[in-house]
């Protein structure tokens, strides 16, 4: 599993004195936590952002010191791979209000010098993206060659063309959408009520006990239906029962129940409950349709590549087309790339051949053009 | 709302003394819920049997007495209605395993004077048409005129074609499927774990404390938005903004999400945690496919009118398709009917107009014919 390619991969933090949120709260300090890969060349033109989904963070690839599984996009960046490593300056960091160590609902509050809990202000996609641009500056970097993520990752890459289009030469939004349907503020709010549920929630103030461990898995098998497709759920299980035990009782008799009670409890223990809450809020609000997408008194050059997946019941390619509409009536170049997948949702993660293949082409002609 | 047409309805109960269930295990005494509508004819032709859905019960059509709300399919049941009972007997009983009267884990279980819980032993559909057989005997039936359900009314449906088809002259089995995909099993799941995740469920026995009432809520929930489609949603509550409520916090911001809430709060009032474990074990565990719905020693006679909605994906249209194949090919007279409809998995209890058209020339055409 080893991607000695990259080397070993260490996560970095940079730290800001206040963030002023889209809410006019104000959050100080900020941590952010982040990764890069590859080397940014001296005219700093070869930079790339990826920005994670939900439940992702910054470690978007190779493998770090002690560990053996590789970052949550590891087929899609590296040495030869879509985001190349041997040509671009890739950088992930973790979004605020996360848990992946940049600041977050189970940070240290410094007013009370304890966790913010509850405490912790709402935060919006934006905010995550003002956070970004903190660290672009930091690094130096004036104009990012590509932003791309899928998810929340592609709501982000929609929400940097809107927030800062200047800085932004190309954008791949990925299985992503402009706004939350009903159905999918739905999908969210159960799973938050599955958390908020749990006596062991204690309205947000668990950290010196126990995390909401029953109600936060019970939240993550709920998405993680949702990631899959019914055809990729019965090629993977079908009907099949367990084999350790006597079958028709209420404990997992059938393969895909245990497959999602594992996938409940692993979660537990790599995000906090909180980050849950306040991360699906962010997705539910945000709103960049009805042409809010495109400001109205700024020039985007931004060059689009957008991807939608066949099977994705949660993010339909409905949704990816209204953004190419939207892009399209505004005049910016920009395309739709439909891929056949049974994976649902989750073919972002998993679709490497056919997502390098678009990638890497369109890559190299906006860096070849800038 | 009153259905005066139908008079007062009132609840009948019916016990008898031993159920053998599938598993070789017993039940006794059962008790079974019913209700009933028109008259018998005096050579007991006219008999239809109703079954119910998961959450459903025995209180199919018309108002019961010192209530206002009608019964779960009044739009079909009544005179003149698509099961007309100026022509028609129509039966309805709560299935076994369930809280609607009949025996189920909230019955005294007579070996300890204390609710079953989780000593009630697992039920199968076929236990749950086999009681119903109990009942239809009791009132001197030989056979039925049809029977029909939706949803797991409509794996009842296609149980009693397996189990006793020499007593059904015809069947209407609506958005339902032979065995559930894995899709259809995880949902199912999640309910159950959101239930078991509550400490109020207290492994079952619970029926002199706190009903596990978070965790039910929870469940009911994940199960609403299965009922409703994408579509339905959207014209439902776009992404309207609760009104009396500051938007952006944990309290239900969005008008789907206060709705949700709603239902289930309402549902926990109504229904038995345990209940909701049971039956929907039965339904995962319900397995017709593979041609095993037509016993290969028994003559089937019975006509089929398969109905399925458009947009329902829960139990999506392939389902239907395999259960018209699967007749088709035993040279069985069998019609599906695809009914257009934005309302997902509710439709059937929604879609009046369409469903009549279809069901009422149908059963017109079985009873001139018997």
């Amino acid at each position: 599993m080893k991607n000695a390619s990259l080397g070993t991969i260490n996560t970095q933090y940079f730290k800001f004195s206040e963030l002023v949120l889209e809410s006019g709260k104000k959050i100080s300090p900020v941590q952010v936590a982040y990764e890069t890969y590859g080397t940014l060349n001296d005219n700093k033109t070869n930079a790339i952002l990826i920005t994670h989904a939900f439940s992702g963070d910054a470690h978007v690839a190779g493998v770090k010191e002690g560990e053996n599984k590789p970052g949550w996009w590891d087929i899609m960046i590296g040495p030869g791979k879509a985001f190349d490593t041997d040509k671009y300056f890739v950088i992930c960091s973790n979004v605020i209000g996360g848990c992946g160590g940049t600041t977050g609902p189970s940070s240290i509050d410094p007013k009370t010098s304890r966790p913010y809990g509850l405490n912790f202000p709402m935060i919006t996609i934006a905010d995550m993206v003002n956070v970004q641009k903190h660290l672009i500056d930091f690094l130096g970097i004036d104009k990012l060659l590509c932003v791309s993520g899928g998810s929340m990752g592609g709501m982000q890459v929609l929400q940097w063309v809107n927030s800062f289009p200047e800085k932004i030469i190309s954008a791949i939004p990925i299985a992503t959408a402009m706004k939350h349907s009903p159905q999918q503020i739905a999908f969210d709010e159960v799973g938050r009520q599955a958390i908020m549920a749990d006596p062991d929630w204690n309205k947000g103030d668990y950290y010196d006990k126990t995390q909401p461990e029953r109600g936060l898995s019970v939240a993550r098998m709920i998405g993680h239906i949702t990631y899959m497709s019914d055809k990729s759920m019965e090629e993977k299980f079908s009907r099949k029962l367990k084999e350790d035990k006597a079958p028709f009782s209420f404990s997992a008799d059938f393969e895909v129940e245990g497959y999602l009670r594992h996938r409940g409890d692993s979660f537990v223990k790599r995000f906090d409950a909180n980050s849950y809450l306040y991360i699906t809020k962010a997705m539910d609000h945000f709103d960049l349709s009805d042409g809010k997408l495109i400001p109205k008194d700024k020039k985007v050059d931004t060059r689009f590549l957008v991807i939608g997946f066949e099977s994705d019941w949660l993010y339909p390619a409905y949704q990816l087309r209204e953004i190419i509409q939207c892009l399209k009536i505004k005049g910016i170049d920009a395309t739709y790339c439909h891929i056949k997948s049974h994976y649902g949702h989750d073919a972002f993660l998993l679709e490497k051949e056919e997502q390098t293949k678009l990638i890497k082409p369109f890559l190299n002609r906006v860096y070849n053009a800038g």
